[in-house]
């Protein structure tokens, strides 16, 4: 348990980041929007054991929110989150404000084609250039030798990945394994807008993923894989907004011919107004 | 004179540079499209004054040509270039092939509105997006104290600077005055497609710009400055793009009771099938 200092602008963190590097420190980074769980605990945990200091970015990014999303509701607790950091020695807290990290007359930002494309980048038109922009902006201000990212959000993983890859970023982009409740709902700071009952019915995605694993393990035929998913959903009046096995990292359709490639499933739907994604990687079959 | 050292792919060349700003020594960079003329040796030679050493990159940047545009024959002579480098005592020439900046999968692009969005930015969709992106990597692989620029492609230096300032980038951005011939026409690689005659009307448009300098230092209206550098273009079958008076930076129209702001004076214009540009300070009037 120790303190964290909390700093609010960027030149300040990048100096301090720089400054501990020339003393030979590896800075591991967890970017987060805040509202913490174990999710965001397990990265900072794995980032405390491969670094020497660890980073936390605490940001509701408005520019991957869609006009019609829930950036003015996304839940925001910072005094929780500090304690919870404490909890877990991370040294720095960055928390700047929206004018920070966009000043005024700011107009400059990143686009990802690609992995950025289909799913979420054709059903949140703008969301990865949102969020490509904040990851860029925040790894200039925290400069740190690592950054760790939840597997949930696979597909922001990719983009990331891209990024760092294409710009020539000088830093690591490690990827960690979702973090599930009893229950098997993967933890999200979205979780908190659901009902008793929808969260409830929340757990038939878990459920569906591991079904869906089963049966990719025995040879059935991915359409029916996909379908058999589609139908669980359906049951617990879950709206689909796309239930696919692709490939892990194109994050295109995997056809039977091809099914001994690296695959995943992914989910994003909605439970009650709650939109939530999910995901569970696919053993190779060679 | 010295042998400048020509370095083909980005990290021998990012080495170079770190290694060398490591042992103190400033660096200063001079980003070309090659074809190099007494525009881009003034560059250098400034750059030269002002750093230890100086590096020179020849790229001619598929991504800033619109499909119609000159890509294919854009003048190109390394071994002049060389030479001329060599004689400005330029110590790097990085000089990468196509697929060294964007490799196979490649799919990031950084875009830029506000000074981006007028002008050459409506004319040439996609071009600054295509100059940000390639510029920022370059950047990345010549991570030098200071870029230098030069004022002929006015438009552009702000879409850098406006990129350097959002993106937080650790380089200061220099511009250098217009170079221009004896005749007046502001150097650029472009004037070679002129022939004899359209290289004598192409005169007319460094007269124009100096005959607008002359009126607004009079004090004539800011519509009558303009209609008559029109008129003076039009009258040598110059076919105009644009031929404004715009704050220097915003690129926003001046009005007559804003005259006491720094302004330009931004052509661009059609010589035969050659397209063309230049510019002139307007000296404020207070």
């Amino acid at each position: 348990m120790s303190t964290p200092l909390v700093i609010r602008d960027r030149n300040t963190m990048r100096n301090l980041i720089l400054t501990n590097q020339t003393m030979g420190r590896r800075i591991g980074f967890v970017p987060t929007m805040g509202s913490l769980h174990a999710g965001h605990t397990s990265l900072v945990d794995r980032a405390m054991a491969e670094c020497d200091d660890v980073v936390t970015s605490i940001f509701v990014n408005p520019s991957q929110f869609g006009p019609q999303e829930d950036f003015e509701r996304y839940p925001r607790d910072f005094d929780a989150d500090f304690n919870l950091l404490a909890q877990h020695d991370v040294r720095w807290i960055f928390a700047p404000d929206v004018h920070e990290m966009y000043p005024p007359g700011d107009s400059t930002r990143i686009e990802i084609s690609g992995p950025a494309e289909p799913y979420e980048g054709q059903l949140r038109p703008g969301h990865f250039s949102g969020v490509a922009t904040i990851v860029f902006r925040l790894l200039q201000s925290t400069p740190a030798n690592t950054v760790y990212f939840g597997a949930k959000d696979w597909q922001q993983v990719l983009v990331v990945r891209q990024m760092v890859r294409d710009l020539g970023l000088d830093v690591e982009v490690m990827t960690c394994p979702i973090v599930r409740d009893k229950d098997g709902l993967a933890l999200s700071s979205r979780n908190a807008y659901l009902s008793e009952s929808e969260r409830t019915r929340a757990q038939t995605i878990y459920a569906a993923l591991q079904q869906a694993e089963e049966n990719w393990c025995r040879g059935l035929a991915i359409d029916k894989i996909e379908l058999k998913v589609r139908d669980m959903l359906s049951a617990r009046e879950i709206r689909i907004d796309y239930a696919d096995i692709v490939h892990d990292e194109s994050l295109r359709k995997i056809s039977e011919v091809s099914r001994n490639t690296p695959a995943i499933f992914l989910i994003a739907c909605h439970v009650g107004s709650t939109r939530l994604i999910d995901n569970i990687l696919l053993p190779s079959q060679t």
